[in-house]
């Protein structure tokens, strides 16, 4: 069957997502970027601000316009800020028409929304609207707007999904230690972003605060409905890309870890995007960064029955616009690693 | 009392303990180094293979002679690698000649010793004569001969004593996820210590298997006796220098933030190294870099029950070579901080 | 015109630039790699030693056999350290079988090999069948043995190409300051490269006595035949990738910025790889790592008459791996940039 | 002779030197700090805002009062921003109080400094008042009113001094290409201070316009009066400290390299803080960042008549803070090495 070309409108361009986009449609065989629009809402050239695209994106950022989106599109991606599109999205949903949403926005409940984000939410009607979509375990019974998990929860689900679906997880003992780099905390300018602050450190943030938290919660919870909280934390560390999580967990029932490898192994088989590591070895962030894999690795420790979980991603594509693509890919039928086959660099 | 200046010994000068304890003891006014020695055990300018010492250090390295040592020296300190002060230091011992052994080898029971470190350990009543030295909580009854605790278990063992000394630890949950930079592998030349696979990365690497696990559990039961084993892994991050440790521990009985804030306050008050953190602040690794400091923060989480402790050390200061004079200070008389008055570079 | 898909074999599959070719030959769609070879000439299946090519390649290194490789390949890439492919490729040239080598070992005459690698050199006659070919102009009239500029060569080479073209270089005063990272240094374990001695540093090496200087002195003589010398330096910086050129000239006559931009633009109109910076702007490496451009930038200095170049590459890729690829586009007759459309990571 | 003790006010104590002031003479014997003042004026405990400070420092900011300052203390230092001390400093001068300016404000001619740093100047005569002493080369007949130089003018001058001494500087060929690290670039967040910007990256910024070239030119001119101009490019590097200064220079008449380092050898030999590296040997950062020294190593090349220096310092210290101190030490008759007899780290 002869593929088409499906139309691409961005909302949020300029931030790192939006142009983590831009960089890796360009290599999508079936993908045309028809609009792009930034939070400023003025024209400009991409690649005039933008060095990095010159030679590679002629077009130019043009006012956001719901309407004249759904005419030219076949689907847009909101790579914005969380807040932002939980004001903008309407029309798309009334309509049906096909969205994609980095953002935190669609997430949550209205109710954890405005606990953990401390913001107003969007209507828990639009919400109940949209499909929190982990692309690994897609469901083809979407709706036409996809929720698209955040970074950090994207690793740890992935982490946690063999054990948890198997109701495995002995639910007081479920410790997140993530770590992650510079780009997770965006682009505005922060003290904790000067490089002076950043490089040759260490800083936790948001200790049991991250808005990731009830996400991963709630996934969790439809695997195995009996978790109710986990300990979550962060750290920053001095690289530009990469999460890597360490999940200390308890499990309910007495295992091996070989029993746990083929449990992982198994579930992730047919998946293209993790790759468990052979047993005994555990994965870095660079054997992931530049790619949409999540490398997951286990280490099981007899004295103290606590299983040791390492997952790592690239938080801009695996964590944000490479998954979205995934997403896409799922939604118009194309093959899941369609623009995605992408291999890490070595050195 | 006027002060005596104390002549200094040290082994193992060439590795990065050993060149650690050649810049500190610089800025100690009551000590003069009068013997340096190297593994090779050849005779250099230290100055000449090592340019940062020009014009600070004249003094050439010498053939290792305990009887020599011993005449010019008032202590030694042993900066080698693990497996090498077992095989030096009995004549030391023997004579009851001060010695502060930075390595490993005296940390732990011949036993433990052969199971951790998988090589043939001290005689087992030469380890009887040394003494575990956290410097923080010297005891004036050590003996002369003084096993400086790692680097790892400093960090985590000062994390976890207010909580330990009150026999408040659960004793099932106590997991410690450290991270640390590169100084902490050491001067070989190893892939993992290689640019390319360092920088940008995090490794996690001797899961379950540090050899700091054995020191710190059995530093941990001499404070709560009924504690059986850890959960320790490790992390490389791209820095050059630097502990960060994330504890996250339950508690034996119920309490709050505001309790266990005031005990750390309380254990560490006239302990002049350690800083704890204001409530609701954590520290990061840069604010002790440079320095002999120990800084804790706590948060706690009503949800999950688990409190999380961060503490941060310079791991060639306070977890080997500063640690190591503060142990020297307390064995001659010295205020402890002598020497040790250091600030970190904010920028 | 329907292409032709064609195979191709990677001798030094193991190095950093045999590891980039398998990375970006990936995405060439036109290509199948049909045999790679390794140094240590044993068999493994490459995805087991090197993680970060799991799932991506099931292909296993075989020994070495050139008559093999002429049987199932099309093209062979040399991605060998010099000394290697200069022992090896004698039976492809007698078969006219093409072959791009990466290496340094007929880039230069037998003397000026002899004179800067301290190594025997190729025979002469051997030499004299290759061609050097910097693939931003590349000619059509090559033999089927094309050496592979190096990586400092490229970046210099393209910064000074347009004035030496003209003419315009004063021969006596061409000084580069070069400034790479720790990729271009290789993958064996040095002092140089461990990361302690590399990171937060930066250190001058082989001053005035880096190998790619004869490489550029004759190709810029090709074009100017007047130069003589240039006065080149490198320095490690601490960063994976990339390389940064400072280039300060002085030129043969009168003449402004404007008149030399314009210089610089024609001269890269049609070259889809370079990237003429903007009248008064100045590229940084962020914006090419990871792509096969180079991008440049000019100053102009009314006071001193000096002109500063700044050109940046990703020595891994348009100095390396990429290149080699886009000669291999110009010798199969595929668009030049096939397989190396690649945009920078922002973030 | 017994030393007294001098008393010390340190204004804009909340920048970069300026915390630097108070981490190094923490460990001046012969200081104590008695006013520390900020920009935003407001009384703050300094050890609060900046927590590696805690319990090293009581002091609390007061808002700046001339005569209060002069009343307690004996000296002030100004670690302002350009554009700051120019307004602040007319009481001091005119009761001849000793002041030493960390800041651009009083190291040009009026006309030079509103031409380079776009500011209203001082008026002429207080700069005339004012003498800038590189510390180095400190003389005793200077006034009370020191102009502390610029980071990148010190390491450029100690570069030159003992060429330029002897008027062996072709004038129409000198050349410095700079690298610096992100301190220098100070506290402010900017686009090109963001980690993710600078990290993995070089960047060539104020292309001959740094506003340290006239400051070096006028300090060039008093050793060589024939100089007119140089050419001077500074880079941004991936680090927290450190300059390196790459500097390529003709010489005015024929000479050897063994001449040339008899010459550095002879100028520096009775200064303490800088090393001329044993011929042959280039220093790199590492060895000098933490410390008040400026290693210095030369390179000649046969062949295009460039001599290359390479001149590190920490910009922090030997550029800023520290040169203070040697300052404050000449002029209060303290050996200059008090205070900062300081030991790089190796590791």
């Amino acid at each position: 069957m002869a593929l088409k070309v499906i139309k691409v409108a961005i909302v949020g361009v300029t931030g790192y997502s939006g142009l983590e986009l831009l960089r890796l449609l360009k290599n999508h065989r079936y993908v045309e970027i028809v609009s792009i629009h930034n939070t400023a809402n003025h024209s400009q050239m991409i690649a005039e601000a933008y060095p990095h695209l010159k030679s590679m994106y002629k077009i130019t950022t043009t006012p956001f316009d719901p309407l004249h989106i759904m005419q030219e599109a076949d689907i847009v991606f909101f790579a914005t800020s969380s807040g932002v599109s939980k004001d903008l999205v309407a029309p798309f949903i009334a309509a049906h028409f096909p969205v994609i949403d980095l953002s935190g926005d669609f997430r949550l409940s209205a109710e954890d929304y405005a606990s953990w984000y401390h913001k107003t939410p969007a209507p828990q009607t639009l919400i109940d609207q949209t499909t929190y979509s982990l692309a690994d375990f897609y469901s083809a019974s979407t709706t036409n707007y996809i929720a698209n998990p955040g970074c950090y929860a994207t690793a740890t689900l992935l982490a946690l999904a063999p054990i948890a679906q198997h109701h495995l997880l002995d639910k007081h003992n479920i410790i997140i230690d993530a770590k992650g780099g510079l780009s997770g905390a965006g682009k505005s300018l922060t003290t904790a972003s000067h490089f002076i602050n950043a490089n040759e450190n260490v800083t936790m943030y948001k200790a049991n605060q991250h808005q990731h938290i009830p996400e991963i919660t709630r996934q969790l919870q439809k695997w195995q409905p009996n978790i109710e909280h986990i300990q979550f934390n962060t750290s920053l560390i001095p690289i530009n890309r990469g999460i890597f999580i360490s999940a200390y967990v308890k499990l309910n029932e007495d295992t091996s870890l070989d029993v746990l490898h083929r449990l992982y192994t198994s579930t992730y088989y047919q998946k293209p995007f993790i790759r468990v590591m052979p047993e005994g070895t555990l994965p870095n962030i660079k054997q992931v960064v530049g790619t949409n894999f999540a490398d997951i690795g286990l280490a099981y420790n007899q004295d103290t029955k606590y299983l040791t979980i390492v997952s790592v991603i690239d938080n801009m594509i695996k964590g944000a616009a490479g998954q979205a693509i995934q997403n896409m890919n799922h939604l118009f039928g194309f093959d899941e690693t369609m623009g995605l086959e992408l291999i890490a660099q070595y050195a």
